[in-house]
């Protein structure tokens, strides 16, 4: 089984139950969650092997991160224990007209604070085929960007593929921050995956179509392959999810399914996940779009950010189930 | 008031809460339910008699589904105690393109296990005047296909109506196997509720429609009356729900109603709880239909097995009512 | 920042959990609401000053109530306390087909046994701007409308501009008991909001449009402004909502809303609160119809009675937001 | 089985969960519960016969009270449906130093408006051998204390054996209205229980002992049985109870149970449908004080008014057992 | 009534449900809290007037902490907005031998980044007769440590009564840089609270008794009054509270209470807000005394930071009720 | 760091939240338990690696096992899948005089219907160094016996400990039974852990004292430590519990520790994974004794069968700490 290691913060999520609101709730769901962590997850739960590197406080909910790891079959050996904070996390899920919202309190988390030279990346990566990271690592500290500069060319010259994903966050950095970081750091990553009013506002790259995004993406950065995530949400309650992904020269458009939103937090990494786990086990890129865009899909019905669902249950609604029966 | 006798497995039916998963669940909800016992629910709560017959082990979970039954006004006077097993079954709903799941923990049940000569059929009937059971109680064991049978045969041989819901359940028993053991006990069934689908894989009916089904099922096997119910469910979360009736030669089609579900598992035994209802009371067969349908469809409204709304409830929704507005 | 006084009764509210129903429920939410309330806790939210007056039973309970007022930032220094009960309600919440339900318990509350010498409404409305009220209190007992008519009287002669709210329930009074004690107190009111239907059913105003009805209203009771809340529900899960308003001659109307519903109790209260806001600070009609009517929107949005969102989450709905995006 | 008929209000009972205050409950749980109802049950729960006799509202509240005792095997079939309003009593339970609190809101309640003529006691006593009242049901209301002395009057001209509970509340009426309207009743009481500071305060017999007691009881009233329950508490955490219990001459004195406190309401009615129970059966004095004592020990360990245990249970700790054992 | 003003950081308390560990919770339950709030909130309670004085971020949660305590009746006019975080601190309870254990997370918290200059001591202490603060708002940051000082000093410029509780925290700082700190602070000091083994760590006193040790207290800081609250605990479970009080030269000691712990945090301050309460309204030392420790004891018995009991409760236990009798 | 197999079934345990009882519950907390699951939870919880062997159903919730054995750090990849079910059992927590039940739904589980030939030992054995087992394996079926006879054997020649803990459970065999199956397996056991009233009715030692039992057993059959187990409940929530060990010739005797009981399931396999995990690391038996019993305290006051607290935890309260005060 090929092998991943993914990069980044995870964070308490602490989640108004129901439809409540902040202002209301009087009990907070506890669950764990982060950009890479949920890929590293999903990569486990469909039966690949998955590392996920980090820096947590030595105090029991730091452990705590590491337990929920675990349990999800992610390997945690190489997550480093110190620094003072765990970051948090605060979501209200929204309804209807009412959006959802997150209060980020993850200043000055241990890995926000933590060092590059803490990170022995050869180590890291050995047996490793694959390395993945989001912006919001790169966003978290200069000390972080740097790590992931270092990681990231490690990787490479040991023969690991990089993918990366922007997940820019504006409560984090500036779009021109962002691209100030991340251009540089391009060089390294072979997957890109980046929504196209993404890649306008930090790339500057406006293009008329998704399709000329991915087209532009690719020729700029040299990337061997680009994802364009595609969403649009009539309310909190519904959304559509789709893809295009473009894999050398070919370019491949999954349906777009309309989904009954239970959870929307996370199916980005879903989908992310998906698409590594696809593309590593060989599928074509058709089917791997598929794959990946029916692990974003099931990840908006799971509370949580994690992607807890099996293979077997991606590759059913990739292949067209919908959903509407028992299975009993 | 009309009294309904009917016959099956009860279980304790442990479900995980809101649209967590068999993953994630850190606490099941407890409720009951059978096919038959649902049906029996049914009747009672629309104000007629229903008595359930069973066995259940003798501690303290087995007399809690009692309780559960006594409750809702149903009979228990006839219920066995002993054995060692109460029959359970998990369930996961399902949400948007995520199916519900169940994992059947049945095999073994103090009814499984059940010896025909433990029932006495004569004694049971004493003031009934319909006896209804399912495919599902035919499946659980050789015996108690006899029991079914014998049940059956001694219900005509009293006077009562016989009705019969094919509930077939694929975890159960195959296609093949319920061929084999139904087909001789439809020459003790009035009324045959079958879906259009199951009529084919199991009777090797394939019809052109779901009238043309019920012809042939009415023809095969003498039913006075066969009811087709009718689903199309676009995901976990929406389906539509209406029904076919043919009595003697009459052929009715309800309404198709489109719902937002609560929670599906139950709704085909609300529609059969209606029916025996309706036609006992005498309704003609365009308004038992539209009854039974509508039963079916508030059962996709109510959280559990169980079809607990009044009859008022559903008069005003087989006559028009929506549920837009809240009564006060 | 002006001020509101509202009038009314605060009641307990115990709502089942879920989907579940009475027959169902072992436990019952604990929230308070009463349509005055609501209207004050809107204002307060938005930045307004409301004062809420009532009279509470000296126990925990009625405490509690000025508890959770207290908590939105309503004034409740003239709440009276004594009396015997303090008014509940419980409510079901219905789903799809299945209607929601309210069983009133608040017959012998403290207000509908008080009597109108304990208030002295020229102190209680010392520093205030505007009187609401609705037809719920007059409906209490004809004490309480008594006291509505002294209180409106009062506000007017001390410049205060007074609204009303039809708010028209069955299963307190008949059409014709609503119309015999609402007319003459019309002569007070400058600001009436009232449902096309409860306009014919009350006041016999059968009009061929909600903009005819609104006319028919204003000329009628010589009205400075007439609001037609509007809404069309398929089921208990789906409604539209939106309003006519028409202000002197001028005649507005909102865009109408799609609404997965959370909670619809409220919804109403939460336009009035949202209209009295708006027309308070001076907005043209048109903005204050789509303020009052957004408002509105997000009452179905959140569970309970009271309307618990900013004026900025309003404004934005106002302006177009549909709540697709997770603010992070 | 001998058969009890048992005479009073069921209320709906909202308890604040855990040990939160009515000031921070944000859900009451859902139960049932009143003096004599708590008896039928736990003559029922025995495996004794217990028909309640009572008046609930026609609505979905009345009918859940209806539903909890028939699950716990009670006979409803005497209920009158009908009057306005059910019952209801919040409870907040106690801890250590901090009281118990119950805000009772029974005023008006079904049963409190009821006349005398709508029960027909010579049919309701058909089969029956024992009726059973509390002091609770003479406080509800005049015509309430009426129906008791018809009820009891016609269950002596039958044969039955009448048992009354003192239950003095000091919430619903004096120590001096309770002596005006129980003393004559007391004539048609066979057995009396009646806690010693309660003889003291209504009936005026200030004893030395208990024993004392109960003598002076037995010689005023002519009872045949009188039984004294004995508590001591520490706080609300902690208390004992043991009961003194003289028939005939015979005077028996249970031992004293150390009890670590779950819910405290109901005891006293678990004491005295163990009582009735065992005298039923024929059990000497020691034995069925012994037996009652330890119902009564039982029900301070089961959430909720009702005695949910078994006849076993309570067999086994009369026998001494001391529950420290997990049975598996 | 008097009015006091307390000074300090008021946190989200995040705390695991029942016996659960941080290992295991799957919600945290919800309040708020913090050594200043408390008081404040006691003071309300019992009826005074009480401000407390703060800052917190702009945004829903810090919003949240305002709601509750307006919900209790705290003034919260002085409470600045900004800064970027809200504090939060982790509760697992303990249960037996197993200790209670806090995670703070409340570094770079609003109050803590505060300046000095932001507050205006002279109109926040408007209208004001006692100020008081803990260590803990002195530990937070040298700039808090100055806000103290220079509130102090004009608390005591403006005639206020000024009273301080140790509030050791080890977590936040040593026993020596607390010494360095709050020494000069104590001139400002009239009312001191401190536990025997406080006085021995941070000020060096060594006292053979705890009598001893306020004297000493009293002498080196020339306190007008010194309190030491005394606890014994056996286990988490059980604990005993009492305290003696030293104002002028008069000595009292309490009885010392056996508590079963509902939740200890924020027991002690709802001693000093007992204390602050009964000398303001001129109890003498023993009755304040025996009143600040029956507060102590029931905030044992109340689940959260916040003191949730009336005058009369206290008042009852202060004068020998022992919580052993439901209160109906 | 030494490694322990340990080899045995793991439940779904389902338990009935708080104090209410089997006829009450409404929703059950899952869990998961079983004596050596629970010793190989414990020596990971310590920091030692422990590896669980056992056979789960490869459906949702045998993977459910899996993953919360893993959460806790222990070692899975020996586990096999298939069979049919996953052995349930359902607890209710005992509270004062009511014993706690358990309702055993195990017959016929993935390991009850295993094979010897499914296990390779000496693969499963690589780089352990101990091996425990416990009564319950051996009385699941003859197989299951058999698989300990050949685990055991195959341990001792490899070089391991093998430890035995009795766990006679009444419901799974006889005394006669357990005798007959165990005498045999004891010649590969190097330590037993037995308490004294297993050792009567099972083995007839009929020791004057837990020291004579001790000496006995190990006599009988050669053991080179043997632990005894000492508890005293005088009710469900109160327990004492200590230990007696005797290693060689050596006897030491633990301190009896006052317990409010939590949860007493597991408490002993706390006790035994703290044995182990002491004497495989070298402490004299004093203080592999106290720890054990330490280990033993604190699994009373943790919610579930698995020891979740850490080495620190039970050094601490070895060493005399009593859970007193709350770390902050």
């Amino acid at each position: 089984m090929p092998h991943v290691v993914t990069f980044g913060e995870i964070m308490l999520r602490l989640t108004t139950p129901g439809q409540s609101r902040f202002a209301q709730a009087t009990e907070l769901e506890v669950t764990f969650g982060g950009a890479e962590a949920n890929v590293a997850v999903a990569i486990a739960q469909f039966g690949g092997q998955a590392s996920f590197v980090t820096k947590l406080p030595d105090h029991e909910l730091g452990q705590r991160a590491i337990d929920e790891l675990q349990r999800c079959g992610v390997y945690t050996s190489h997550i480093l224990r110190g620094g003072d904070r765990l970051g948090v996390y605060f979501l209200e899920q929204g309804a209807s007209q009412r959006a959802g919202k997150v209060i980020y309190d993850r200043a000055g988390s241990a890995l926000a604070m933590a060092e590059p030279s803490e990170w022995d990346w050869r180590k890291i990566f050995e047996g490793a085929d694959w390395f993945h990271w989001s912006g919001i690592t790169a966003a978290l500290s200069p000390a972080c960007a740097a790590m992931v500069q270092q990681a990231s060319a490690a990787a490479r010259s040991l023969g690991l593929k990089v993918s990366f994903d922007m997940n820019f966050r504006a409560k984090l950095w500036s779009p021109a921050r962002a691209a100030l970081v991340l251009t540089p750091l391009m060089q390294h990553v072979d997957v890109c995956i980046c929504g196209a009013s993404e890649a306008a506002s930090v790339f500057g790259i406006a293009a008329a179509s998704d399709e000329a995004a991915a087209i532009a993406l690719a020729e700029r950065f040299v990337f061997k392959a680009v994802a364009i995530p595609q969403r649009h949400s009539a309310s909190a309650s519904a959304t559509q999810f789709g893809a295009l992904l473009r894999v050398g020269g070919e370019v491949v458009q999954s349906r777009r399914h309309e989904i009954t939103v239970v959870d929307r937090v996370g199916s980005g990494d879903a989908y992310s996940g998906g698409l590594i786990f696809s593309l590593m086990r060989g599928d074509d890129p058709s089917h791997a779009n598929d794959f990946a865009v029916a692990a974003g899909v099931l990840a908006h019905t799971v509370p949580g950010d994690f992607p807890l669902f099996s293979l077997a249950e991606v590759e059913a609604l990739a292949g067209g189930a919908d959903g509407g029966r028992v299975q009993r």
